[in-house]
């Protein structure tokens, strides 16, 4: 039976899991069954990050019958002859040539031995294990659906991934003095508004990003593309052990897994995921950076955008993200702040810059003047009877009778001395 | 009788206005009859630009008889009753309150003498009179609507402003290194590309975009808040003699007339108009070009901002234009170009950067996987499924179905080796 296999290696890691599940910060870790834990872990362990027909399968079946199936070393037939046995109606069910290519992938790399050094590897380095569930366990990561992670491993402080509002700052490695100018104004500025800064780490952008935010006494977050018992860069070491004091170094890769090209791009999901908001500070035309930011975009996470000079190609990619990408430009701290805080809504209920805008049908039905006045209301700043004539060219009676049936038509509002343009609905 | 002042007036006026209707260029005004010159001529003379109410009164009886009536003294009582008679249904015809209003705004100014002294004084420096109608009148400001001019002062080249597509170039007056630089090879770059230059002849941006236009062999056209006999501002005087050369200044107002800050705003309005585009290079907070931006937005015109360092106020105007106004972040000339070529659809179909958004209603039907892959199309360049599937984080089976179903709903399209957004219809 398949799942003697998994509680046998629960037993073979009892200890190291046992250090990896509680550790200081116990409160933070749900009283989750060793084997659920050794399951997650194991998952994580034989997959690639972002693995979505895993992550439609554990859906379906849950992480600790995939995981001892694949320790049985079940086929991918049989798994679809399960999944089929169990997967609810209208559930996005891997098919078998999913699955067959699935554990084609996954099987090679069940060793369990080499798993059982890889956690003892991560109690030695005092990493802990967090899974869904877990208060620390940044919720945020479930809009990733079938590519959102099975388990963590955090080095530092797990309670860092939960406790505050976080935003991403982001951006090239090779970065100007200007950028890093700007990444440390940014950082500083989000510690001081109760904000977690979350970053990749990297050398340029990232490492700034973080040193920033140390310096200013605020929480900090990196995530790796390999295993967070090894710290990268190297260069970074310092770094990532400063920030793990009482920030957290956080990874889904085993330890002892090597960062990749494919785990730079997923890491950078996690990044977007878990973040409210992210923020692009400079970036050049092929800077990770733009794959984070359109991680953040795909999943409808607000996208704020430093612009820079035009004559800087290490802000081109900035400047790329604000004219295809519906990127909002951000120029300071409080700006950036605004992505997260006003969550889809706007400051005074107007829709923020870069939200969907109003659908044009709504607009059909305006007279010329009307929709002279509307676009020249704002969401943010109310704007008087004067200066709406200025802006318009029309007369005051002409404005106030546009302002009348953009009143009755709930496209614009009265806002103390002023009006605004309001949200559609 | 009223049309007998305006024929004697006319008779005045003859001489010199035959100077203004014809000059070198002759074959670019057409032949109308001159007291129709002299009616919208003194109407331009004796109001400020931008009166809609005249505006909307010339709609519904005519210049001439507009004319007439101010100069044979004629009450608003009496153009309100003569309105009532005329106005076809439905025409947005001034009330008798607002000609009452106008009457009194524009009577003091009427004096034979004093304006056929400004048409002397245009005649004397060669410039010429274009009336809606004329070959070199620039159509496009006909959207103005009540707010068009009535009539145009050209010193220089009349075609100038009709003879290609033009783009406003704008920005402040306290222009740093940064934003004369990006004048200089913007206003050249779009010379290159067959464009015309306008902009409104001041200090700092504006007068190196027109320079840069010359030096490059180009057209520019500047608009002036006051009468076009006398340059301003001073220090521009040889500047605007050489645009005058090969391109030409124009202004609505009266030669004799003074720039005050209501014409400046209303020269901006013109700016935008008269351009298939307008981009604010460097800006203030409180720089004018914000009002041209302005302008332009209101009129649906394109409008374009060039960011610069955050750090650097002179770029915040810039910035906040695509913060909160939609523009259209445009680094090079190329970019520029692209936002008139492509007149309101996107270069190879897609919508323009900046444009109307799809409605929010056509996405609710779609799967979050569709949804992710429709979010990471872009409208210019398109991806392969193999950059689809690293940017969605989906399988390649996943990206091919839902890429079925966007083509399948006119959401998305093949082109050569990938796939595009398609705009909304």
């Amino acid at each position: 039976m398949s799942a003697d296999t998994l509680r046998a290696l629960a037993r073979d890691v009892a200890d190291a899991l046992a250090a990896v599940r509680t550790g200081p910060d116990a409160t933070s870790a749900s009283a989750t069954d060793p084997e659920e834990a050794v399951a997650a872990a194991l998952l994580g362990y034989l997959s690639e990050p972002g693995d979505g027909v895993l992550g439609r399968l554990v859906g379906v079946l849950g992480a600790r019958s995939v995981a001892a199936a694949l320790l049985a070393g079940r086929s991918g037939a049989a798994l679809a002859e399960e999944v089929a046995a169990h997967a609810p109606v209208g559930v996005d069910a891997p098919s078998a040539r999913e699955l067959a290519a699935g554990v084609a992938r996954w099987r090679p790399r069940v060793d369990e031995t080499a798993f059982a050094r890889s956690v003892v590897q991560a109690a030695r380095v005092r990493a802990r294990l967090l899974l869904p569930g877990d208060d620390a366990w940044p919720d945020a990561v479930a809009d990733l659906g079938a590519h959102a992670p099975l388990a963590l491993w955090v080095r530092g402080r797990p309670a860092a991934l939960a406790e505050s509002p976080s935003i991403a700052l982001v951006g090239a490695r090779a970065a100007t003095g200007y950028g890093e100018h700007v990444a440390i104004e940014a950082s500083a500025g989000l510690v001081d508004r109760g904000f977690a800064v979350v970053s990749g780490g990297a050398y340029g952008i990232d490492g700034t990003a973080h040193r920033a935010a140390l310096a200013a006494g605020g929480t900090t977050v990196a995530f790796l593309a390999g295993g967070v018992d090894r710290f990268y860069p190297a260069g970074h070491e310092t770094l990532l052990g400063r920030i793990a004091e009482t920030g957290a170094v956080v990874s889904e890769l085993a330890c002892g897994a090597a960062p990749t090209r494919w785990r730079f791009l997923q890491r950078n999901r996690l990044i977007a995921a878990a973040s409210g908001a992210t923020v692009v500070l400079e970036a050049g035309m092929r800077s990770g950076s733009l794959n984070t930011a359109g991680h953040a975009a795909a999943l409808g996470r607000p996208l704020g955008a430093v612009p820079g000079p035009v004559t800087s190609p290490a802000s081109a990619g900035c400047h790329r993200l604000l004219r295809e990408f519906d990127a909002v430009c951000v120029t300071d701290a409080a700006q950036m702040a605004e992505l997260v805080t006003i969550g889809g809504v706007g400051v005074d209920g107007g829709t923020p810059p870069g939200a969907a805008s109003r659908p044009d049908h709504v607009l059909e039905g305006l007279t010329s003047a009307e929709r002279r006045v509307l676009d020249a209301l704002g969401v943010r700043r109310a704007r008087t009877i004067d200066e709406l004539v200025r802006s318009t060219g029309s007369t005051p009676g002409a404005v106030l009778g546009a302002l009348g049936a953009l009143d009755a038509t709930g496209l614009a509002a009265r806002s103390g001395e002023g009006w605004v343009r309001r949200p559609p609905d």
